[in-house]
């Protein structure tokens, strides 16, 4: 990060005006602090749920949702106050020139994505690593039981959930939080609101998250206070109303913000149209997020047809379990893109570019109830790894388990909802770049675009291969430890010996670590490499393919595992007729299920996670260095001569490429007349 | 077909000067002939290379390559040939309108890529479902080995290879073929070439497939006459001699078109650049061709590291050989779409939208060489099955298998370089699409654009939910009959009754019937749904977006797919000392193969190579609608009632949707001065 502050410090100081140094090593810093006191609230909290739930599942599933409760307000409430005092303190060094404050306010945003795609990749690694180590030596060499003491890897798979879940999602969805809010703020900041000065016009944007924090709120209580769980069945109803409320409220506080901005105006004898199609904005990402939640749950819940669709192909094998799975998680991206392609037209037509930013802050306002759910996933799995661990009675572990089942569910809602905001915030950040980098049209059909939209619709695959090989790797190398210490370790598969826990957490976190770099690599180096070399229409063609290709397989692949995941716990539970005739475990239709599942542990948790972060970062770097690219980009447009004019700063360029009939007729025309 | 025939009647009729319904009918009466000739010679040629096995490997490989060749040959001369006779034709008509003319051309490679989307789609289901079937009970559950007559699916399987990769693979590439050359005719009639009337020119992309069948004779002298084939490891490398030298050779061939138009040029005094700048579009086009075709190979021959680690990661089971084959398909993708890239860059820096398209021209001139060793493939297969079922003796099986090994690499050079055309089509066609269309630019930007582009980016993934899903069903129909029949009648597993083969080739031909359809209506209704109620532009997003996300898949899904078939045959025949440690037969690590082997089949031959049509189908039948939704296109729009500037029919039309911070701005002006 230091080398990356450096990087931007040259590169932009070459550039009259602007240092976004300071704020972004600020960031970074920040999240860092989030992520650590995250973890720390969940490490903390998986013992406390395991102890509560001696007293019964109501007051266990209250502690581990009050926990993540905790983690999620800690975020959206640190990300707001920091964003706000940060704005304050440049004014003093920027004063009147709100065009490059709110430019270095985007070193906040690059902060939070550059940190949340080591969180994601390596924690992603990390877990896995630990979990297919854990399971393929501990289950099926060894055949003991999951989460049991004896096995060398099961502390760093617990630690993996924590890193994957917590530190990963947490990160995620705070750089999407931090990014958007601060796109929102470039695009406002070179529009008549900056250009008037109108503070509290430009704090539209951090309105729009406070108020979320409120009516988070609120929600929590409609879980904890206000109705009591009593039974089993009730938690993951009361985890999903969660959603439900908090959307319904959140629409209704920015009508309340609507009415107050209406009486304002009124008063100054104004129109308040402009603030009526913002609350349209927003109230349109807010619902679009939603609806690609209750997706999200239909596709890899299995309470529902496809996932016991795919279940039922277990019968004739690992193989059409894996046909099934693919196909239902390639289904499963139709109604999330016309969801995000509706709220996109809307928003866009209502307030253009300012409108697909308020339309992203809408749909993460409601964060801080989004992360209390996906928090209590990993907290109530701890608990039962806990559990199991501390050999405490089994009908502990069964509540223990029955509030990881919700937690299951509703951590795929919450992948949904990290990937649909990370399209349209990835697209607030690119339309901030293009107008930032003096760019008034992005034409496919010139060749510069289009290339840049074939290979940037390719970079996703490329990431995919690089991290799916990556956990293949370090898996591989647990195996091996795992397998070691089972060997060497005298009386240790008797329980006599304590097995050397602390080496398969160094072997986690190094490889992790290490196997990160190439894929980051490609993240951070590609905007630099094609902005350096290339115009900044190719680059923008980059991000819009990376985009419009990585929401596709994010999507697809993360349903695809969590369908995988679900249909061998539908197998293993049998909690239906049809459910039973493809049990119990171990029978030939559960084998199978168990090799789907292993495919989809990469997929769901590292490589479609990852890609969120992809398409964010490249949008966010672009947006950061996007006065260097305008001012010394295209060297090899420049070495190769190709002219182009520009009318004025931030007009219209006309692009000097022939196209179509126009090319072929003027170069005719040359050849014609002999000018060529 | 006729129902489309009539609709495109009725669509064009009620738009001025336009009929291409008689174009369309001709080529699609044309494409069905030359599937109907393909599959003929095909047929013939099978039991002639076992009769020719015989007499040793060099005779066989003679008679199953020529057998090709024939193929070849006749698609592509028939294709220039019909298309030269057809323009003459609609020249009586037209006469000096060549615009509608040559509009009305593209009929030729609508009809083309119609027929070919039934060969791909419905032959891909077809063969899988026959193939799948077979394997499921013949080869697990009956333990009789492949290709066994007492096998009621084996027909079916031999049937399908043909449907498959003679009609399936020669229909895609001639509906490239077709379609380049309309594209290549109608971007020149709206240039000077066509407005000159200069039929000599117009002629020009002609003239390299004529040059491409003479260069594609001599080449195939070098497999037959020039070199005599003696061993079997002579077999590949003359196969893939074959590409090189026809690649090379079409190189100085369109040389010599150079050199002959200088001569001409500076007779007149007229200057010489023009052709030489389409030289090198052609080279360029030609040469990327052959680079996707040997990266193609060099990730699915096993003869390389990438189908030997994936073959090692079968070790640890099933579940990491299919993550490790998936992460290869995504890696396969890099290089192939820089190739494309490239080829994109240059070409249209050279001339515009017309150098695309002579691109494509110069990718296919070579057509004759790729299906001969395409149809070689499948011919040597089927020779192997006629061997086997006539009980001929063993070592006439290990020529015609060894045949068949090169035959495996060659196909998925073949699949390469359909995809690879398959791209710089479409996107001549969509060059072709926008200038008819009036579009002057399709700008990422507005909202009308990007929505197309993220929605048609999802559209590949939809139809390959559909047809793996078909595959999935047709299979479970087939393992039912071939079971029934197993358990009713008597005597067939010992060899004295014969089983009922023509229900199975029933089954299979129903359910390839039946299961097309929802695909390829998605395929055929989505282009007129978008442009019926859409804008011109939202369609072009829709065409890129499918473009760059469709070819990524299409690549992965193949080499994939093709990857795990070779890492099957690596353990199974053991050629090295790695590869006996995985084998024999039977062993964990080739059970795990078997599986891989059988996800890939829906992907390499059903799904994979079907998306070319898509990305091909859609671009065509845009331009063939063109006129109509230039017309009477939007309705949607025109109901909202927004608003649209053209400034002048052909030329620039001024989008009125805001930009970014102009957006803002005149939004809050209208708001701060009470317009709105």
């Amino acid at each position: 990060m230091v080398a990356f502050a450096v990087l931007i410090f040259v590169f932009l100081g070459s550039v009259e005006g602007f240092s976004t140094k300071s704020s972004h090593a600020l960031t970074t810093r920040r999240r860092f602090v989030s992520g650590f006191l995250g973890m720390k609230i969940a490490t903390y909290a998986n013992a406390r749920t395991t102890l509560e739930a001696r007293k019964g599942v109501g007051k266990a599933f209250i502690t581990a949702f009050r926990s993540g409760a905790v983690m999620g307000f800690l975020l959206a409430a640190n990300g707001l106050l920091v964003l706000y005092i940060t704005i304050n303190l440049f004014k003093l060094y920027y004063g009147d020139d709100w065009e490059g404050l709110f430019e270095a306010i985007t070193g906040y945003g690059l902060g939070g994505s550059s940190m949340a795609l080591f969180g994601r990749v390596g924690g992603g690694i990390y877990t896995k690593a630990a979990d297919v180590g854990a399971d393929l030596v501990g289950k099926v060499e060894r055949n003991i039981p999951e989460a049991d003491p004896r096995n060398p890897a099961v502390i760093a798979d617990n630690v993996g959930d924590n890193v994957r879940d917590i530190a990963g999602m947490g990160s995620d969805l705070f750089g999407s939080y931090a990014e958007s809010s601060c796109a929102a703020l470039v695009v406002a900041s070179i529009s008549s609101f900056g250009m008037d000065h109108d503070f509290t016009a430009m704090c539209y944007p951090l309105l729009i998250s406070s108020m979320g924090i409120l009516v988070c709120l609120i929600t929590t209580l409609f879980a904890t206070d206000f109705f009591e769980i009593k039974a089993v069945k009730e938690i993951e109803p009361a985890l999903k109303n969660q959603l439900i409320i908090s959307t319904a409220l959140m629409t209704v506080g920015i009508a309340i913000y609507d009415c107050l901005f209406s009486v304002e105006l009124l008063l100054n004898n104004q129109c308040m149209l402009f603030y009526r199609q913002l609350f349209l904005c927003v109230a349109i990402g807010l619902w679009a997020g939603l609806i690609i939640g209750f997706v999200t749950e239909y596709y890899t819940s299995n309470a529902y047809s496809p996932v016991q669709d795919v279940a039922d192909s277990c019968r004739t094998g690992a193989a059409t379990n894996v046909i099934f799975g693919l196909a239902l998680g390639y289904k499963s991206v139709i109604i999330p893109i016309f969801a995000i392609a509706i709220a996109i037209f809307v928003s866009f037509t209502f307030a253009a570019m300012y409108g697909i930013t308020v339309a992203a802050l809408g749909m993460l306002s409601t964060i801080a109830t989004g992360l209390a759910i996906d928090a209590y996933g990993p907290i109530s799995d701890n608990a039962g790894g806990i559990a199991e661990m501390a050999g405490m009675s089994h009908w502990i572990r069964e509540r223990t388990d029955a509030l990881d089942a919700a937690g299951n569910t509703t951590a795929a809602i919450g992948k949904g909802f990290a990937i649909g905001s990370a399209a349209l915030v990835s697209l607030a950040l690119f339309g901030a770049f293009v107008s930032w980098a003096s760019i008034s049209t992005v034409d496919v059909l010139t060749p510069e675009v289009f290339i840049g939209l074939i290979v940037g619709a390719m970079l996703p695959y490329w990431f995919s291969a690089m991290t799916m090989k990556s956990v293949g790797s370090a898996a591989l190398k647990m195996v091996e430890e795992v397998r070691r210490q089972f060997s060497t370790i005298p009386g240790l598969m008797e329980g006599l010996a304590k097995p050397d826990y602390a080496t398969c957490v160094k072997i986690s976190t190094d490889a992790s670590i290490k196997e990160m770099i190439p894929p980051c690599a490609l993240v951070m180096l590609t905007p630099l490499i094609v902005g350096i070399f290339f115009r900044v229409e190719t680059l923008s063609g980059v991000l819009a393919g990376a985009l419009v290709s990585g929401v596709q397989i994010a999507i697809s692949a993360s349903n695809t595992g969590g369908a995988w995941d679900n249909a061998k716990k539908y197998i293993e539970v049998g909690a239906s007729e049809h459910a039973r005739t493809l049990g119990p475990k171990g029978s030939e239709p559960h084998k199978a299920a168990v090799i789907g599942d292993t495919i989809g542990d990469p997929l769901k948790d590292t490589s479609g996670p990852s890609l969120n972060i992809l398409i964010k970062l490249m949008a966010v770097e672009s947006l950061v260095f996007a006065p260097f690219f305008a001012t010394h980009g295209g060297i090899l447009f420049k070495i190769f001569q190709v002219e182009r004019h520009f009318t004025k700063p931030y007009g219209i360029s006309i692009l000097h490429q022939p196209f179509c009939s126009n090319g072929i007729s003027s170069l005719v025309l040359s050849y014609h007349t002999g000018l060529v």
